[in-house]
């Protein structure tokens, strides 16, 4: 009889994306790291390119690396991160933010679709977007209404409740295609394809799905999104986010923030603003090129494994994952707090446990596993596919069972009142 | 008599921050770079953070890093720059890019003084700071009016024209410090007196201030300043910029902007914003880490140096340079287009030419001489005290006198629109 350690060793030995793992720095082989959902891995191209960008970029050719490739990186990496979400390399730019863009693109919706005044989203969706929504209504004071759709389990999206609220008077629908704390995977086509019925726009954030989960903008005719890549694309920590828009939507929507680098002819330095065709209109101000260089290799990382393929793994490691829940924790009293079916999932999977918060304790301080925790009781185990092995994943869960059967939680108080 | 080099040399050996220049890169040692302000050089110490920064705190560290000093980085840079701005550190924080922190001062001013419909600025400013207040104006769509106050002679900020048009219906004020093609510098404390008088709000612009020309906000009772960290502040290519808030006023004006870093207690992740206290309430979205970072060794570098010593070379090096200009270049068409006074003057000289465009694609190909061009004809020549030597200063006068005397600048045709 096999072990569940063989099993895993026989599982990486077979994955065909094993060798992408030597891509990325390992500084600590026996860290067991489930949080490249939070901040993906340093890919070792990054570091290389870090001491380019420093010495010879910056340090040797000064202002001259603006025209020697810094100008045109926002749409240079946007049409790349393009390939990853189904859209055309000119739907997509990098640029300041998530919430920053979130903020730009929601004004830019609700002056075309001036005259409704409903906004939705839903409780699933991250708060830090629901914050900018709220923000957005209460600065232009123009009687828009945000509604939080809830849902009913906390773990899978209220699409028939989102359905049914739709009506001629919603402006906008903002959601997380991949909700950060279940991972809910939204079906984005039949989605879409409602709320366009109903006249309203969507807005898409894929912040949790790029490069984890597949990704397709133009097939299901969204309209607007927004990602950040410092997640599953191994951008680097708080790397610039990007944008995209829709074709035939760019002439037709006005970024509310107008920078000169979103201005046409931004170095004629003219006093009237006149809008930059195409998305570079949605650029603002000069953009911080270390943190938005570092974001390529990350990307072009994923395009050589191909998203068909990761997705491929991403499944197979999650249904792993369940199926040792199943059989060694879920006996411990963990709960899975993910959907059960593949299809409804992105790439990690949250376990629930009356005692999650000393449990995360014990798996950082003594079993050597950085998962994530999200309030209440979650304990969040990222999957990235691109350089998580069955092993990790085992002993992810190995180390679960030993916090609790052994009760190596039990060191820990529940004070978490005293942590941010 | 000692020939102008001698003199350079002399006057350099007599600079007591002369041993500054050591400590940034300096990889053509040959190149004259007077670009300082639109790009500062790169410092050894943020070389070495760069490596500290990738390696180990990403690479090695990864999300722990968050815990062990990234969370912080927007008010300890922040608080550092206070130092420069004479501020409080609690005054300063460090977020976005200089347009973005520009919206959202502007909105969160012209919120808070609702009933005032008119906004001032001058053409001497950023365009791209007229742009962004354009687009407030248009989406907040509330009745206000931007008013550009004209300059007389395209040199010297419009004072009296500006202080005459203030009057109870103006909400706003937005001024550049240091305006970015003359160069005048304007008076803080004396503007902001007759500002308030009328019961107006100030924003200052600080991107072509900070780190050359002394700053007091304080001492000045500004309300509302924001500023680049990639020019003199030597921070890095597109470095997040910093924002001031002065103290009694934070508590009054909200961001319009509102993302998960300015909530308070943002990883309990509740659905209703409520604002952090202090100056976090204006970050927005994740900061862009690695170009934040890099910020700190300029600041570092400023302080030790002092912004008073600073200031006094700054001011020996532009007159050294107008003395130059009267002596060398004045008889061959160049024009003076900064203040002539040095307490209007910030720490660049403009020199307009006729054939001024021409004359600055001979001094980059041919004179090993970098400035800046700034249309229509405007040599704009960047003084950066920490590390621009008198030797630099001579040397550039000396290539600018050859490229007319020499006719070198004919090489070149006028073709200004092919190039942007």
């Amino acid at each position: 009889m096999t072990t569940h350690l063989e099993q895993a060793y026989a599982l990486d030995a077979a994955d065909p994306l094993a060798r992408f793992r030597a891509r990325f720095v390992n500084a600590e082989p026996d860290l067991i790291y489930l949080d490249g959902n939070s901040l993906g891995r340093l890919p070792h191209d990054s570091a290389m390119l870090a001491h380019d960008l420093t010495a010879r970029q910056w340090g040797e050719r000064l202002i001259r690396s603006w025209n020697e490739g810094w100008f045109t990186l926002p749409e240079r990496v946007g049409g790349k991160l393009a390939q990853l979400l189904g859209a055309q390399t000119d739907e997509v730019i990098v640029a300041d933010s998530t919430s920053v863009n979130l903020f730009k693109l929601a004004v830019a919706a609700l002056r075309h679709q001036r005259g409704r005044t409903r906004i939705l989203t839903d409780d699933l969706n991250f708060p830090s977007d629901v914050y900018i929504l709220q923000g957005i209504v209460e600065m232009l004071d123009a009687g828009h209404r945000l509604e939080i759709i809830r849902s009913e389990d906390g773990v899978h999206g209220p699409v028939e409740a989102l359905l049914a609220a739709l009506d001629e008077d919603v402006a906008l629908v903002v959601l997380s295609h991949t909700v950060f704390k279940s991972g809910y995977l939204y079906d984005m086509a039949a989605v879409t394809a409602a709320i366009h019925a109903a006249g309203a726009l969507v807005l898409w954030d894929l912040s949790h799905s790029v490069g984890s989960a597949p990704v397709e903008l133009n097939a299901a005719d969204a309209d607007l999104a927004i990602g950040c890549t410092y997640k599953y694309v191994n951008g680097g920590p708080g790397a610039p986010a990007f944008l995209y828009v829709r074709r035939d939507l760019q002439p037709l929507l006005r970024n509310p923030i107008s920078g000169w680098m979103g201005q046409h002819n931004p170095f004629d330095f003219t006093l009237e603003y006149a809008a930059e065709l195409g998305l570079r209109h949605f650029l603002t101000g000069t953009p911080a090129v270390l943190s938005l260089a570092l974001i390529e290799p990350g990307v072009d990382l994923l395009l050589e494994a191909s998203m068909n393929a990761l997705r491929a793994k991403s499944i197979r490691q999650s249904e792993y994952l369940i199926a040792l829940w199943e059989e060694m924790l879920a006996p411990l009293g963990y709960m899975l707090k993910s959907p059960r079916q593949a299809e409804q999932r992105g790439s990690h999977i949250s376990l629930g446990h009356a005692e999650g918060w000393r449990i995360n304790q014990a798996l950082i301080r003594d079993l050597n596993v950085l998962p994530d925790f999200r309030a209440p009781d979650n304990i969040r185990l990222g999957i990235a596919p691109i350089y998580t092995t069955f092993t990790d994943v085992y002993t992810a869960a190995e180390q679960m069972r030993r916090a609790v059967e052994e009760r190596i939680y039990a060191r820990y108080s529940d004070q978490r009142a005293a942590v941010t």
